[in-house]
Order: structure tokens, then sequence, then C-alpha cells
């Protein structure tokens, strides 16, 4: 599809393709949707993208996204300061506060343990789990990595380095999805829900 | 999933959202990815949005997006002046120029007709093409509007327009896809096939 356009329409079309999830139609239909309609939509973008890179930065204690040197989470003096929940990614937060089953606090890793992508403990976020983990009175931390080979992955080695220091570890139960038809359930998940099934 | 995040952030994912056929789920993903990576990305985005509305507009010929005030087919001395191809959007000229067919002129009328869009001949360029078809020496309008409702209704509204102007008009073929599995195509396409058949 390239350099059909010209200059400025097709450079749109080429920044928009780079973005995850964006093919080359959508980026083309994308940019046509800018360019047709009110400057308004464009400003909007183009402005919500300058203020996110300029004041968006990263929770100094947890590592979620903030606009402050520490997040909204680990400012509210009303969250559980002795319950750690550990996740890959800001989004995982926002997934669980969503439950609001847990009024602890995160801690954001910043990805998985994935040897194949080159990432190691070292590029995550580990060494500042380990100090806040040294430094408070910490009664649990739950592992709530992705259920995937490298979230489990990740789940094992935490739990290998933190269960020395006489705190509880836990990690959230695998099993059947709530509404979903088990017919259709993996076996790998029907087999995790077998080994975790609960008296009743 | 609207203020779970900060401000900033969720603004960002508010105006992904908005654009064609980005859903909640990738506008979380690409505001993300936006965030996290190099400056040059955003920027890059931003600089393009910027030009293509800045810079780009519609050729005064024929509506197809042009940097100049004539596009650069219109402007081409290469091209036949004697047959215009109408078609409803940009992307279509894309499409038809990837062919590399058709070498006379396009006129984009920007739609179809749609009455419960709200959109009737008057909302298209239309006027345009009556005048661009007065003026010159054209022996062939070839009628490219998309091959469903709206498309058909307005090649059979235009047919009725140019024909007492004594000039040719024709309509693409319509017909089984090339490389394509008979037993696949719908029955309306399969019928036109039939409709269409040639000697061989």
């Amino acid at each position: 599809m390239s350099g059909m356009y010209e200059g400025a329409i097709q450079d749109l079309i080429d920044a928009l393709g780079r973005l995850p999830g964006i093919g080359p139609k959508s980026a083309q239909r994308i940019a046509f949707h800018i360019l047709q309609s009110d400057s308004e939509v464009a400003s909007a973008l183009v402005d919500s993208i300058r203020v996110v890179k300029e004041r968006v930065k990263f929770c100094v204690l947890c590592g979620n996204v903030s606009e402050e040197d520490e997040c909204r989470i680990c400012r509210d003096p009303r969250r559980d300061n002795t319950t750690i929940c550990v996740v890959e990614e800001s989004k995982d937060v926002i997934a669980i506060e969503r439950t609001r089953e847990f009024r602890g606090k995160y801690h954001v890793l910043g990805g998985a343990i994935s040897p194949i992508d080159g990432i190691g403990p070292e590029q995550l976020r580990i060494r500042e789990l380990m100090v806040r983990l040294a430094d408070a009175g910490i009664v649990e931390v739950i592992l709530a990595t992705d259920p995937n080979l490298e979230g489990e992955a990740t789940a094992t080695y935490l739990s290998r380095l933190i269960k020395p220091m006489d705190i509880k570890v836990s990690r959230l139960a695998s099993g059947l999805p709530v509404g979903g038809d088990l017919e259709y359930a993996d076996e790998v998940t029907l087999g995790r829900a077998f080994e975790g099934r609960r008296d009743v």
C-alpha cells in the first residue's frame, strides 16, 4: 500500500500503522477520519498524546502509572499496608480494582520473566519489591501475574525469594471462568479446576 | 472502564477510543504503548496528525486528497482527459490506481446516496461532476461506486443524469472474485456472474 498517497497522508498512515493492533487498512481508515473530521478531533488527540508524554510517569513506590511521584493508590491512607498484590502491568491494577475485592497495595513488575524476549529478573521491578518487603510490616504477598508460562515462571521465582522472609505468599486461583461453559474450557484450565476443587 | 485511570492517560484512552474501529481494549493498549515508548514515537504521530490537518486538502477538480490545489493525477499531463472514473472515496482511487488498468481522470463523490444517513445528491460532489462533464470533451464516464445498495443507487442516479448528455456511461463488472471458490460465492454475486457471462 505504500507510496500511493501523497506525502503527509501517507506519513500519518505509516505512523498509525506502527501502533499495536492497527493494520494498514485501519490505519488508512483512521487517517481519513482525522483528515475529514473537525479540527477539534485532531487537536484533542494531539493534546492528549502530548500531555501523557509530559505528565504521566510511574509511581516511585509501586511502579503504577501516575501523574504524581506516588500514585493514587499508594497515597490512599485507607488502603491496607500489610498486603501487596504483585502484577505485571498497570492495566492489571485496573482490572483488579474493578473487582473491588482487594483493599491492599500493589506492585507493578513491568512485565514477566521471559528468557526468549531477553527479560530476566533484573529487567523487572523485583529489587524494588524486595526493598518494600524488607521495610514494612507486610503480612501477605498475592502473586497476580498472568496465568501463562511467563507469569507462572515469574510467580515461582518470586515465591522462592519471598517465602524465606516469613511472609505469606499466595497465588490467584485458576479454574473455570464464571459464566463460561464447561465443555468449552481447555484441558489445562479444566485440570486446574479439578486440582483446586473445594468442599461444599 | 471509565475513570479508572488518573486524568491524562484516561483522556488519551478516551480520545483514541473515539477513532473508528478502536475499541476500549485497543485504546488502552495503544495508550500504554505511547506512554512507554520513546518520545520519538509520540512526536512522529503528533507531527503527522498536525501536518495532515494543516497541509492536506481536497483537489478542486476531482475532490481527491491533495497537498496542492490540484491533485497529482489531475496535474499529470499523461493522463487521458476524455475518461472520468467516478468513485465514492479517495481510498477507492488508490485501489484502482493499484490495478494499473485505468489511465483517465477521477471524480471523488465523497460518499454515496443513502437517505437513511441523510445523504442525498446535494451532499455529494455531483454538481462539480456535471460542471466537468459540460466543459470538457468527455467521452466516457465509468461509474465505480461500491457494489452495494447505496453504490448501485448512486450509479443509477448518475447514469440517468449523464446519459442525456451523449456521454458513454459504464459500470464496473460484477462477478466472481478472481482466485475465489465458486461454491463460496453468495447467490447475488453468482447471479450477476451468470448475467454478465461472456463468450469464450
